[in-house]
């Protein structure tokens, strides 16, 4: 009790003020420089709130329907200060989790979300099912008849709820999270095999994320599991989770188009299921489709003329049919990097074409600087589960964040330097983004950007992987690239590691281009840095949250983000299927 | 520490007294009635040693060799006063764990456990392999290569050290445990696909266990699994579980003939996959085909002559079939009663012919008076590890089971009063165990002999499903089974739920009968009840353990055995793949 001494004290006082709605005194209890996010307890949304002002005019504008009351802290694990900790407390609707830090006794930054709604619990735990009754009844169904039965009503007889379109983990984690909440939800991915986006990807593709910040809702990963899981073990382990899960999938099925209909306040949403069209309605449509799910190849003068193999680094099988061929990789972040050592591996004579500079971070270096302290088997043993580890991660506003990380990569090109100087001898440009903040911000504000480094910046550092940066390609001929330094380079194959669309480019092509420009952008979160201009939204744009189009949601990013926003977007549909008053904040 | 103050003083002098050797101190920490119970640690089996005698020579036979040390005290959870508690110690082999019980400051028993060999861990936690190497090889196979390559060569270019006859829970369980512990290990199955021995039971067949008491190792069911596991969700588990661990399991593959060679010490098994015959060598051959791997049919005269339908329980497909027909059930025990519900609900004229005493337990009233204090939500979430409550569960010498036992019984008595005596009234003939010790001492003793109740027993006690008790069948019929009271029924079917043989038959029938004799009976204690003659062993016969036919073990049991067992069982495995001096105790 004596660490939390401050943070007890703070809690019980903004309790009363709260209950009193005595606006004065909870903002004599912020910092001048304060942060609030919230997701959804207050606001039915993902908003992050900077300063007194913003957090007052919040409060006064929510405080009466929300009622938030039972303010406590949790016992601490790995925080063993007076300043931080978590907390929960209950809304007229719900229960909520949360971190607050404390500065000099006010609050600097505050996290509300809400975990569950009251009287619309998941089906886990003590409300887990009994699987089999006591007593003997006239329905002689079983599990499976039963499953046999939904599964075939489900987009036939039954519209379902909710439309996911993407099957990989962001979709399945989605799609669990709603089953164990009742919401009838069909999820349809374009593979004919539930983990074939992994499968699919490069041979030596494996998570650059360890296995602690990877598992996904409900399943973790069993001690068993390696720390940076192979793709076609992450594929089957999709593949798996979906039938544990009793998830509804339509694999081969694409969506081909999809209108909402403002009369009915459904969509009409159009597939192609084993090449044969047909439409079904929903009320909400989750795009799930992945950062990696549009390819993006730059069109270079003469591309069409070249004689040789080329294609973008999602079709790329592996290196086996390149020994001896001169291929060159055009990229230089995470595919880029994998494919040129895969190629080397196969005893190809491999160029990287380096257009613009990229961060490195050592794969060891990165897991014990970031993720460990959180994500680890140290943590782990410490206390820390991944719900805390989420809520603490959450906790941080994006406007602090690259001050938060900026000592990390000092940190980082301290212990590497020697890393960074051969690369920077053998011409590589690097960087730790524009401001410093590092890999992370980078994959927040654009999505990329980097290499965690698994061995190739090795290959590149010593000349056994070929490097050509700060030049793009100028023209293509039938056996070679002209650089746009005038120089040639001989090539029997061309691979376009330069990534992927933004999952707002798939609303033009599948919805309509009207309703992707009202949506706006996906992704980034208005840093106005390279990739992620303003203004500034303090949360990523579009993600897990309601958009301008009525019914249409979008989900994705890492394992990590997959698990733990799946939950908020559940609890949001969830809340639109029951039809609970959800007052969202203009 | 002031809840173990006792037992404290008592494992440090004990400590003492077992680095001294000094049996003489050790005799007088041990009451008069003692119990010590051993599963490796000390004597490479399973064994249990009663009163200070037994406990004296076991040591004297082995301290010198086992060199025990590092004894102490878990902190405790469940157990909360100063008598019993968990206990961890290291052995010159490796690391143990065990529990421990006091009465008047005496050990009053004692269980030992290795846990782990020194040297040879399990790939798991913090020994977890990478899936990713940092750094580039000229090794161009990724997971999937590997896990094919090794797939393809178990059995064919490599033999596997150990042949898995069965891959049920018990199969697949032990496979996990030898795949940990890189012991090559090759698991063979009739069925055409991992599951089947599940799915291919009758069509009501959920788990009468509960969850809590029900994971296999390392992978626990998740908190959306159902409390009782329904039979075609039970072998969809199965079937990932085997590919999540990565087993290597030859489906539709029938071990046929199994002989040792005394000359070269390992066996030849003669396997048929897909119908085709070949033979393998191994060095260990463990059967785990199962308590109902074999079914049983009594031979009643006429059976030949019947006209309708007649098959042994485990051909029971369900119900549907028998609307309207007049079935006769032979048995009175689950499957029984889970099939005689199955018809009844299906519009069936069904009759149970009980022919012996049955114990009935309501499902819930079992859970509340059994297993609830070890697995279930209340005790995960008051602490309780699977693991702890697997060794509190293996710490109570089969000795004092059945003390232990009676008082939850007279309580099963009092509170489901009311059944008991509409059952009675009904005519069913039901106990408690020859003792009064119940459910899990019938399973012991013999396999069998109860219904947990989960609604059929209502059925008979208000006679929707017929009964005829305290007979059996004397003759058959083309279309009637004339009953040892000369009453006839006439019957369109007859399914005979009389159980299964033990797996010792199953040695006669592969191996020889020869070695069947040899090696003796399988399961059972030597308890002197019905159907569990004497001597008494203190151990279930053979399962887990050496047997008397080198290279030859029994594994299986429930799921909680499957996976509590499976963990020693391997560990048995690997000190014989690595070399290591095993001691057995004579």
């Amino acid at each position: 009790m004596i660490v939390h001494e401050d943070l007890s004290r703070w809690i019980a006082q903004f309790s009363h003020a709260v209950a009193a709605r005595d606006l004065q005194r909870i903002g004599g209890m912020f910092a001048d420089r304060s942060y609030w996010r919230d997701i959804l307890a207050f606001t039915w949304d993902l908003r992050t709130f900077e300063g007194k002002e913003q957090i007052l005019h919040m409060l006064d504008r929510t405080l009466a329907d929300v009622r938030p009351t039972n303010w406590s802290l949790v016992p601490a694990s790995q925080v063993d200060n007076s300043r931080e900790g978590w907390i929960t407390f209950d809304t007229a609707l719900g229960r909520g989790a949360g971190y607050i830090r404390l500065t000099e006794g006010l609050c600097a930054t505050l996290l509300t979300t809400l975990q569950e709604l009251e009287g619309f619990e998941e089906r886990t735990g003590a409300r887990r099912s009994r699987g089999a009754e006591y007593g003997v009844s006239n329905d002689t169904r079983n599990w499976l008849d039963q499953r046999r039965e939904n599964g075939a009503a489900i987009g036939v007889t039954k519209q379902p709820f909710v439309i996911i379109v993407g099957g990989g983990q962001g979709g399945l984690a989605l799609g669990a999270r709603l089953k164990m909440l009742d919401v009838p939800a069909l999820i349809v991915d374009r593979h004919s095999r539930t983990g074939d986006q992994w499968r699919a990807r490069y041979k030596s593709l494996a998570l650059h994320d360890p296995v602690w910040y990877d598992h996904m809702p409900y399943l973790p990963f069993p001690e068993t599991w390696p720390i940076y899981t192979p793709k076609d073990k992450m594929g089957d382990w999709l593949e798996s989770y979906a039938g544990i899960m009793e998830l509804d999938v339509w694999n081969s099925t694409a969506c081909t188009g999809a209108s909402f209909d403002e009369s009915t306040q459904d969509w009409r949403v159009e597939l192609k299921k084993n090449g044969k069209p047909l439409a079904l309605r929903t009320r909400h449509l989750v795009i799930a489709t992945g950062n990696a799910g549009k390819a993006r190849v730059p069109q270079f003068p003469g591309a069409g003329s070249f004689a040789g193999t080329q294609y973008h680094s999602s079709q790329h099988p592996g290196g086996d049919a390149f020994t001896g061929k001169r291929v060159v990789v055009v990229g230089s972040n995470n595919s880029a990097h994998d494919i040129c050592a895969d190629l080397w591996q196969h005893g190809a004579d491999v160029t990287m074409i380096q257009r613009s500079s990229t961060h490195v971070s050592r794969s060891k270096t990165l897991m014990e600087l970031t993720l460990a302290p959180l994500y680890s088997d140290a943590a782990v043993a410490a206390g820390m589960t991944t719900d805390k580890a989420d809520l603490l991660l959450a906790s941080i506003p994006l406007r602090l964040l690259p001050d938060a990380q900026r000592p990390v990569y000092q940190e980082m090109a301290r212990r590497d330097a020697d890393l960074y100087s051969r690369l920077e001898a053998a011409g590589f440009t690097h960087d730790f983004g524009e401001d410093g903040s590092g890999l992370y911000l980078k994959y927040l504000r654009r999505g990329g950007g980097y290499y965690i480094d698994v061995g190739a910046s090795e290959l590149i550092a010593d000349g056994r992987v070929k490097l050509r940066s700060r030049v793009t390609i100028g023209q293509i001929e039938p056996a070679a690239v002209i650089l746009s330094d005038g120089s040639k380079l001989a090539a029997d194959a061309i691979i376009y590691a330069t990534g992927f669309g933004s999952m707002d480019e798939w609303i033009a092509d599948i919805v309509s281009p009207d309703v992707a420009a009202k949506v706006g952008k996906v992704w980034g979160y208005g840093s106005g840095t390279t990739g992620d201009p303003g203004p500034w939204e303090g949360e990523l744009r579009n993600m897990w949250k309601p958009t301008r189009q009525t019914g249409l949601w979008f989900h994705g990013g890492n394992l990590a983000q997959s698990r733990q926003y799946s939950r908020y977007l559940a609890l949001q549909l969830k809340a639109r299927f029951e039809n609970i008053g959800v007052k969202r904040l203009d």
